[in-house]
This record gives structure tokens, C-alpha cells and sequence, in this order.
């Protein structure tokens, strides 16, 4: 039986969600003669460890006890009776993450599984890999810094993972992998990688209004609290930036042209969440409804997207071909056109659900399961 | 650097494709640390084998001449000239593989490559695996045989890759698998899975006679020599077979509904292949365009797809509504839809070109990088 221990970042919905997976697939994960091994987890405030990271785990109940509380919005540091392992603060828990990769990192290995939304766990993520450990990403913030901080990342490329930080749990990093590795060049990518934006680009052309369908979009949870998040298009723009560094290229988040679906004067700085989505946001209705309009006269329909091509990333509305797979996108999927040699006139495409927790941290239970060969 | 043995057999279109490839990704796999160092070839007649299968290879001069050689219809066996190399007849090339198996199985490891058509291989790949090396196959007939053998081959999951046995290229094979690792259930899997009867059941639509519509897929090299090959859809049941197989089905090919797009009577023991493409076959195009006609009345087409659910695999024409993916396939592009606990509703679609010797030695290609970590 291999042992892969396991260290976990992040336990909102993705984080508890993985846990959950990893419990329900002991059974699948020990036919295959393997053991996911979680030594610690961590949260914005406090970190749960293994009391002794060679032999011991946080064992289900442990796990299932984290899921419930993480589910009541209780932090891990008021875990203290939870028995069997050590609690930490915040600021002890990044010595611990870089401690244990350098002890596992010489021995068994480590899997480091980062499912925060935070730009600060990026410092500890280089040392993880440095170690010798293996890292997996759902969160997209550590691949979009600098060149710099991506290439040390990625120098050990076998030993990163990070499927779900684009199109959730979609199969797209590792399709673009596959092709880039056999010498298939890709000259062009386009996609819509937004459940959100999706679900808002289709219902406007039905004719709603843009900021209805604003509306609407965040009371079915489709929206970040604040649905400027979504609208800004750096989510995206993030995406595009991860798939154009996965096909070679050198750039950085400053050189992708992102067109904000409302004006700057409505920002976060100038205008609350209430006030944007109470006036704010209707005085775009009239310009996206003609764009809409003029779309249609062509056959069109307006779609969020992005377009990595000859040498240029751009995230913005732009008018597709209602019968390419994008334009026939519909609810929330996420779909991505992939044009390389072996896929010039017609893409390799893939498409399915871009959203949601449960296939997200499917994603990166994946990318775990796919490191087994690294680990003795 | 880290040196991967291989040995490829087949060097037909795919095999001498996938030589090309190897050579021409020479710089890109350098830059990740890797060789590909090809000991051995074969063809049905013979094959080349490295002087000193632990320090020297094939090199790519004489990669470069196999390629050309065979391109010219040329055996492998009359290459004596060659030089650095021996070369050994049909009979000790099996004995060959399996010695090469045993001795770098147990130093650096061995990459065996199945790129032929036969059922033959299957005692040679189960003895590769057993002596602890690696098995890529773009043959179908390995995987398609008993479950015993199916079981025996998948014995060491890690250590056989086989992309290109369905929809050559597409990540369908490697998509599948990283649902399934993360315990996302499959329960349904319907598939376009052979380019050529695509093309086929898409022009049949256009009110063309299905007779005619062979006729030119034959002409336009899309079918094999014999187009019942193809229109006898066994091939597509293999495929289908590999992927009820992959979700953790215990079935065989005679379990599978096969419905073939001739009569028996009009099969390859009653009539020649000029006798069926010039009279037999046109006695069918009525039925086909009777059945086109009425699944039009209710807004569907006919495909030729395979369906996995329920238990049960059924392959033949169905209809399928125009607005799925299935139904507005165009061309010779391959198509599946997996069913599973993330993707329930909408399913995660994978599109593009299911067919070519370029794609295929691709996935193959891709294949044999992915299994790097399991070499020292």
C-alpha cells in the first residue's frame, strides 16, 4: 500500500469538499493500493497537524468533525478538543506547511493541496517544491504572479498539478499537457471560462435585462458577493493567463487586455454592492442590449471570452458564431476551443460543468490521485 | 537527463508517424530532462534491435531511414545495411521484446509501443508487464480480448497507457480516468467514436444515397481497403468496450449489441469487395433513407454511436436529437459525452478530430511521456 500524505490549504467550500471526497473514496483509492494520508489542514486562522507526521494521520472522524464544523462557519482554532493531533496559529502554521515538506520532502514526500483564494500562499508554496514536494492548485493566485514566481513554481513541472484553476474539474490542463507534450503546437485558444458570465451573455440574449440577469445570477449563488468580481473579468483574465503560460508563453497578467462589463466610475471604490446592483448597473442595459441587437443582424450572439492568439491574450465580449460551441453555450458550462496541428480546422474541444464545488475538488483529487508515481 | 527505453512494434502509418514525432520532439523533451531512446522497431516480418540495449539506440539517421524505408513499402528485414543495429526475423523478434522486457525492467525500465492491428501481441505485452515495464497501445485488440487478459494487462494500472485506442488523439481515455480516480461515477457514456461512419451518417442527411456516400468515403481514403471493416461497426464496439471496460465493467465484445450497417448475406465470406460497393451495397440505401426521413419528421438525425448505460453496451444507428453534440457533428470528428455524478445533467463533452496518423502517433507520444515517473 503507497501512503501520500497530504497537507490541505484552504477549507471552505472546495477544501471541505475535498475532504469529503477523499473519505468517500477510501475504498476505490485502497483497490488501486493507495492511501491518502491528510498530516494537516489549515484554514485562514489555524492549522490542525498529525502529532506525528511519519506514522499518523487526522483520521476520518477527525476529517468528517472538520467537514460539520468548517460547514457551521467554525474556525479550526476552536478545535481544541478534537484530540489526536496539535492545533497551531496562523503564524505558526506556515512554519509548519515548510517543516513538514522538509521532513516528508526527504522521506515519503508531500502533497501540498492549496485551496485558498489567497495571493500569500505562494511564498510557502516555492519552498514546498523546493523541498521536493509536490504541489496542487485550486487556487489560481500562485500561477498568476510574476514570471519569476511561475517558473520556480513550474521547474519541477512534474511535481505541480493545478487542473481546477480553470474550468473546475474540466480535463483542460491536462488536455493541453497531452498535446503540448507530444510536440503538437497550439496557435489558438479560445474559451468561455466563466460559468457566471456565461450564464449572463446567454440570458441577455433572450432579450432580459443586463442587470436583471445580474440580479438573478447572484440570488441563484451563480455571483461572488460582490457580482463586480465576476464582471470585472479578472477571474477570467487569471484563466487565459494560466492556459497561455501552459503553452509556452512568457507573460504576465498586466499584458492581457480585460474589458470590464461596467465602467470604471462604478467600481468597488466608488460605489457599494448595493448601489451598483440597485442603479448603478442598469445604465449599461441599453449598450450591452445593442451589442446584443447588432450580434444577432449577423447571425452573432455576445459571449464573455477569451482569446489567446498570435501572441496576445484579450478577455472581453466579443461577438461569436451562434453555431461554434461557444455560441451554442448554454446555463453555466464552461467550454474551451483548443487549435494546434493536429487540431487546425476544426478544435479539439471541451466542454461540461465550469462550476461548483463538488467538481472542482474533483479536479484536484484527481491531480492527486495522477502525483502517485512520485511517491515511494 | 532521464532515458527512456522504448521499443515500438507496428511501422505502419501510426508507428512510422510516431518515429517522426519522437525525432522531431527531440529539443522539447530536452528541455524537460527527457530522451526517448528507441531500442527497438518492428514490423510483421522482422526487427531492428540496438547493438547494446543498455548504452545504444536506434539513432535518429537510422529512425529517419525506417521512416523513409517503410513509407516505400519496404520490410524492415531488408534493411541489413543499416548498421549499429541487428536485425532478427519474426520468429526471435517475440523472444526479443520479452528478453529486452526482463533486462530493463529491472535497471531503467522499458516502454513497449503497440502500434499494430493484430491480436497477436497480447502473450508478448502480458509478459512486458509482468517483468515490471510499461505498455502503450494505439491496438485495440489487446484490451478487447478476454476479461482475463483485460485483467492481466491492467494488472499494474499505472504502467499501460492506451489514448489513442479510442478517438486516436482526444483525452478521452485520460478525461475518463481522472473522473473516475476521483470517485465520480460514471452512468452513462454515448459516443460518435469512428470518424468514418460520421461522415457517413452526416452526408446520408443531405439526402445523398447512403451506396453513394461509401462510395466516396472510400475514395476520399476514409474507410479501410474493405469499407465493411468499418460499416460492420466491430470496430466501434472495441472502442466501446475500452471505455465500459475503464468505468470498472467486467464484459466482453459478446456482450455488446452490434448492429451492422450491410446484411449478413452481403458480408466478406459471400461477396467480394467490388461485388458489395458495386451492386449489394445500394440494395440498403432505401432503408437508410426511409429511417433518416422519419427521424427527421421529429427533429432528430441518425448516427452511428455507441451507448454505454444500464449495464448493457449497444452500438448501431440511433436517433439522436439535432441539438445535442451528437447531432450536429459535421465531418469526421469523434464525439463522446460522459454521464457522471459532476456531470449529470450537462455532460462533460470532449470534440475534435477522432481519426489520422498524426493524432494518433500524438496520443501515443503523450501517452509515453506520462508514464516518465515510473522510469529511474
Amino acid at each position: 500500500m503507497k501512503r501520500i500524505p497530504v497537507v490541505i490549504a484552504g477549507c471552505g467550500g472546495v477544501g471541505r469538499q475535498l475532504l469529503e471526497h477523499i473519505v468517500n473514496c477510501r475504498a476505490l483509492h485502497s483497490k488501486q493500493g493507495l492511501v491518502l494520508r491528510v498530516v494537516g489542514v489549515c484554514d485562514s486562522q489555524s492549522m490542525l497537524v498529525a502529532n506525528d507526521i511519519f506514522t499518523e494521520e487526522l483520521n476520518d472522524d477527525v476529517l468528517a468533525r472538520i467537514c460539520l464544523e468548517k460547514s457551521r462557519g467554525t474556525s479550526l482554532s476552536e478545535l481544541n478538543d478534537i484530540g489526536d493531533c496539535q492545533v497551531f496559529d496562523y503564524k505558526e502554521a506556515t512554519m509548519q506547511v515548510i517543516d513538514i515538506a522538509g521532513l516528508l520532502g526527504r522521506s515519503t514526500g508531500l502533497a501540498v493541496v492549496d485551496c485558498t483564494a489567497s495571493s500569500e500562499t505562494l511564498e510557502v508554496l516555492k519552498q514546498v517544491i523546493d523541498s521536493g514536494c509536490c504541489v496542487v492548485l485550486a487556487n489560481k493566485k500562485p500561477l498568476t504572479s510574476s514570471m519569476e514566481d511561475y517558473q520556480k513554481l513550474t521547474s519541477h513541472i512534474r511535481r505541480i498539478r493545478y487542473e481546477s484553476t480553470v474550468g473546475a474539474g474540466l480535463p483542460i490542463i491536462a488536455s493541453v499537457t497531452r498535446v503540448v507534450a507530444s510536440g503538437d503546437s497550439v496557435f489558438r485558444i479560445v474559451g468561455s471560462l466563466s460559468g457566471t458570465l456565461g450564464y449572463v451573455m446567454s440570458e441577455v440574449e433572450t432579450g432580459k435585462p443586463f442587470s436583471e440577469v445580474v440580479q438573478a445570477a447572484k440570488r441563484l449563488g451563480y455571483t461572488e458577493p460582490d457580482p463586480r468580481d465576476d464582471l470585472s473579468g479578472m477571474d477570467v483574465a487569471r484563466k487565459a493567463l494560466i492556459l497561455a503560460r501552459l503553452i509556452g508563453w512568457q507573460i504576465n497578467l498586466d499584458d492581457i487586455t480585460v474589458e470590464s462589463l461596467y465602467p470604471e466610475e462604478m467600481g468597488p471604490n466608488s460605489m457599494s454592492t448595493e448601489d451598483f446592483l440597485g442603479g448603478g448597473l442598469s445604465l449599461v442595459d441599453k449598450d450591452i442590449a445593442e451589442r446584443v441587437r447588432v450580434a444577432s443582424l449577423k447571425g452573432n450572439v455576445l459571449r464573455y471570452v477569451c482569446l489567446i492568439e498570435d501572441s496576445r491574450v484579450q478577455v472581453g465580449s466579443q461577438e461569436i458564431s451562434k453555431a461554434s460551441s461557444i455560441g451554442r453555450l448554454r446555463g453555466s458550462d464552461n467550454v474551451v476551443e483548443i487549435y494546434s496541428r493536429c487540431y487546425k480546422e476544426y478544435p479539439l474541444v471541451i466542454q461540461g460543468a465550469g462550476a461548483g464545488n463538488d467538481t472542482t475538488a474533483a479536479g484536484v483529487l484527481a491531480d492527486l490521485i495522477d502525483l502517485q508515481d512520485l511517491f515511494k
